[in-house]
């Protein structure tokens, strides 16, 4: 398990680009079932489902279950999960990130959200109902309404609970490994200090604290593993509590190294001790039988057989995110520094990538996946030497990745949406840029100099401490609605050191935003789609009257494409913060560049 | 109580001066308490509560009960409250619209907010310790946060529960009334029906709508009361079921004309049936018992006992706000239309007052109750014969009352700040304006530019339908945080026709909006206060490219001061939007109201 030392691995590419140059055969009406025909029309790309849903009905008539919840997580609510985790494409054929299926025994049905809609309708056949999620297109990821389908689902969940306790039956088959000193800040010692602290000044006085959220057992310890993919994340909890410390995870997996490193064989506050993963369950009802013990949990990301036996209601205290979370939310100095580094060697990647495509698309050969094999090999080069995940925008999909089925020419035609990173050992990535080879129409232009405004106004904004994103997300949109245009999906995310790429949106920037992604956009169906997305740090700033101010410092490095920005709707705040400086970005950037990585760009 | 059939009545008037010309003796550092010294110090204006705190504990020691809590509301949870339910005032000294205490054997607690912390040090003696409630000056009413104050109150009132319920000792004399039809779109059968489709297409299928607002039941019946000063409600729940309609009130005071407009000799669908006001619970408690009732409640504005009653849990159905509130919020096109004209008329009156500040002031007689005086008179002239409800803004406050004991000279070196309004039959007005007379400082010229660019930019921005002002109300925030300035309360409210002035704020925009308050300002302590706020109508407005974008509309029509306004702070946007508008806005609107009001301006 080697790799984890090195350098960094790709993390995923996302590429878009408009319709009307598919290769394959399929014409545009068909690419989505269509279940009012008799027979039902269904796309290649649909699957079907009624053997599985057949099986599932079996069982559930046995067991007397009326309805079964198929979610799209693993146990411990992780974002992206492992393939052995994948319940959801399996059952219903489709494989978005984002959805909850319910099989009663004559109906099944999915919720999902607006950007998983159109896929939905193609993945899945006519047994099961697509049920379109209330998320409100204004606040993105930041809220989401309980509409009348979230509301039937909130009541289907109250009145069943899936308690089956289910042991995963596959171990991971890697070592664990620490993080080199050089990338940490806080010895894991520190940390649990750090947290202790924070739990004996909760006026509610917890005795432990359970870490079910992969990334925060992984952020204590300074640790990594490799069990979901693209996230360097490993299957654990942690039970911490004030004088004690049980690590649960796979034990055979912590090589004498490590338990050295944990220290893991005493008993003391500072001595990790290590359970089976799979003990965790039995540990913790024995934990609470103990008198006088309050464990504390963030709800965002524990299971439910786990919050259940934490009885009776004094037993527990909560909170939508553990004290573990919202400190890693925020970054600190050597993560800043660190992160900045690998947005450097990163835009290196990007615009070696893009120069490659202004060249190669013209001539005719370039494919969706010839391009995604390109990035990888840009990234590998810089000291890479993971294979990369490919996850492609697409006209009709605001995200998907290509596959052979899939694959498209790309043409001087069409705008070209790309949205991929890294995951560094120093930091993770995340960048989209939208280029266009050809002549783009007016429409294109207005729509992306307008995304890009947004862009601009979010990154130069100053605001109080305290304040949160869903205060300030509007400023990506306010230049799109002028037009009556809009995009669909949340305008920011927080971002990981080494991490996953999407982190606590709904905390105060000040957490969130260290580091903090800014990402307008607007998809015109079957058309096009633009995306501009930037990492920023947030900064304090000086300000003529106040104190505790902050403002953006973009870290990501790549300029945008000047043949899709119109100057005439640019403020002149708006030129001189963003065109003036990317300007001298790229001019500085590239020789910078140039300089320090001779051997990537020829 | 033939006063209801007036056109039109004072509502409400705030004034704010600088300090450094108070007539009265006592300095400024003095005005606050401090329990730090021994003996305590304590202002004039503090209120020795110690005989009402052993008369309580008295009563909680008889009864086992080890703390009490006083809420500000009464029990239909109404912002603004009758002399007879101040039980937080009498208690506390405190006479703040918004705060909790909460009454130990052997101490005693105030929560509120920001707004509030300097008043209650001032009326507040040494029983009372103040808490400091979470509110967040960034998101001000839209989004309160539980920090650790509010979670100990929290915890306080989870673990115990007033159940007693008090029969309201007085009965209200004034009979009630019906508007005229010239102000109503809709009939009150109208609005039953409509009611009664929304509770039909719910799919939980409530059988029962109890309604506890006092507007609630106000704005369905089409009638008025005088019941809380200023606030033209009357004490009332209703309990609308599909084939029923029971109105509790104090029937006495339903005159023969008012049972003939209500129907109220039948028993039928449209028939409304006049029950007691006090008899709310056991009839509740009775229709509870029938066989598959479900009663929907807005959970915003009903009491716990009524909640309590309604068991089990399938018998209850709950949403933040009723479909009669959320109806309500929304204004149909006489609403508007009546709105615009009432707006019209109140702009002569705050128009009239700002020319005889202007005389006024210079010669030196004007004081803050002469001021009161004169706009009240101003408001009286048209139309008008009630007496007006003084309600002052203050450099310490955000909003006193000036009295005989508190009341200053006016002089040409202060900033004034008047929020004022009228509660017209036809309209509620709500109009803040900040006027100097002298030489303003450049920093209030800067700080009243900057609040103005707020109010600019929010009311030139175009939304979706669905946004939130959660999402927006940074616009009216963002050109005082370039600089380090904020203010802590929120941006904007929603507000009646011949209603309450503060709407459910939290709602959509369109909603809400119809119409709305936008209300920036800035407040530096012991020195000035700036606010400017307008109502607007929320319109529809065609876009480029998208359907359902919306803007809004100001209403108010008196023009803002010139000698305080920086040109050169504002965009060429906002110089567009704003100054050449109200540039002929005050043209026109003088003209047009000379025209029209010849008899008020002279």
């Amino acid at each position: 398990f080697s790799h984890l030392y090195h350098f960094s691995k790709v993390f995923y590419l996302c590429v878009h680009a408009i319709s009307g140059n598919t290769d394959g055969a399929v014409a545009r009406e068909s690419t989505e079932r269509n279940c009012s025909l008799t027979p039902p029309y269904l796309p290649s790309t649909a699957v079907n489902t009624s053997l599985q849903l057949e099986e599932l009905r079996v069982q559930m008539r046995a067991m007397n279950i009326s309805a079964y919840i198929i979610p799209a997580t693993d146990a411990h609510l992780s974002e992206y999960i492992a393939p052995r985790d994948a319940r959801l494409a399996f059952m219903t054929g489709f494989t978005g990130s984002a959805g909850t299926a319910v099989v009663t025994l004559n109906k099944a049905a999915l919720w999902t959200d607006s950007r998983y809609w159109v896929q939905a309708e193609r993945q899945m056949d006519c047994n099961w109902e697509l049920e379109k999620d209330g998320r409100s297109e204004t606040q993105g990821d930041y809220n989401i309404n309980l509409d009348s389908s979230d509301r039937s689902l909130k009541s289907i969940t109250e009145n069943l609970v899936d308690k089956v306790w289910k042991e995963r039956p596959s171990v991971p088959p890697d070592n664990l490994t620490r993080l080199p000193d050089r990338v940490i800040q806080r010895t894991w010692q520190e940390k649990v200090e750090h947290i202790r602290t924070q739990m004996g000044d909760n006026p509610y006085k917890p005795t432990g604290l359970l870490l079910s959220a992969l990334d925060e057992t992984a952020w204590l310890f300074n640790m990594r593993g490799n069990d979901i993919p693209y996230n360097p994340f490993f299957y654990s909890y942690t039970l911490l509590t004030m004088d004690e410390i049980w690590l649960f995870l796979h034990v055979e997996r912590v090589t004498e190294e490590l338990k050295v490193y944990l220290n893991a064989s005493c008993e003391g506050a500072l001595c990790v001790q290590l359970k089976g993963y799979d003990t965790i369950l039995d540990h913790l009802k024995n934990y609470v039988t103990r008198p006088g013990v309050k464990v504390w949990i963030g709800t965002e990301y524990t299971n439910y057989a786990l919050y259940e036996v934490i009885t009776p209601q004094d037993k527990l205290l909560t909170s939508s995110y553990s004290p573990v979370l919202t400190t890693k939310a925020v970054k600190d100095e050597t993560e800043q520094q660190i992160l900045r580094d690998a947005h450097v060697r990163d835009a290196i990647v990007v615009i070696q990538f893009l120069m490659w495509l202004e060249k190669t698309v013209p001539e005719g050969n370039a494919t969706e996946l010839t391009a995604a094999e390109y990035v990888d090999k840009c990234r590998s080069s810089t000291h890479l030497k993971n294979t990369s995940k490919q996850c492609y925008y697409h006209f009709l999909f605001l995200c998907y990745s290509p596959t052979k089925e899939t694959n498209r020419r790309l043409t001087v035609d069409e705008m070209y949406l790309v949205d991929s990173g890294g995951q560094y050992l120093d930091g993770t990535t995340d960048i989209t840029r939208t280029v266009h080879w050809g002549k783009p129409t007016e429409m294109q232009k207005e729509a992306f100099t307008r995304v890009l405004m947004g862009n601009i106004e979010i990154s130069r904004t100053i605001f109080p401490s305290g304040t949160r994103g869903v205060n300030m997300e509007m400023l990506g949109r306010r230049a799109l609605w002028e037009v009556g245009l809009n995009y669909g999906h949340g305008t920011g995310h927080g971002v990981g050191n080494y991490f996953g790429v999407h982190e606590c949106t709904n905390l105060y920037l000040e957490m969130t935003l260290r580091c903090q992604i800014c990402q307008p956009g607007y998809y015109k169906e079957n058309d096009f789609g633009i995306r501009i997305e930037d990492v920023a740090v947030v900064v304090p700033v000086q300000t003529k009257y106040g104190n505790n101010y902050l403002t953006f410092d973009t870290v990501s490095l790549v300029p945008y494409d000047r043949k899709l920005i119109d100057m005439s709707l640019l403020s002149s705040e708006q030129v001189r913060n963003c065109i003036s400086l990317h300007n001298q970005l790229q001019d500085i950037c590239l020789q910078f560049l140039k300089m320090r990585y001779k051997y990537v760009l020829t």
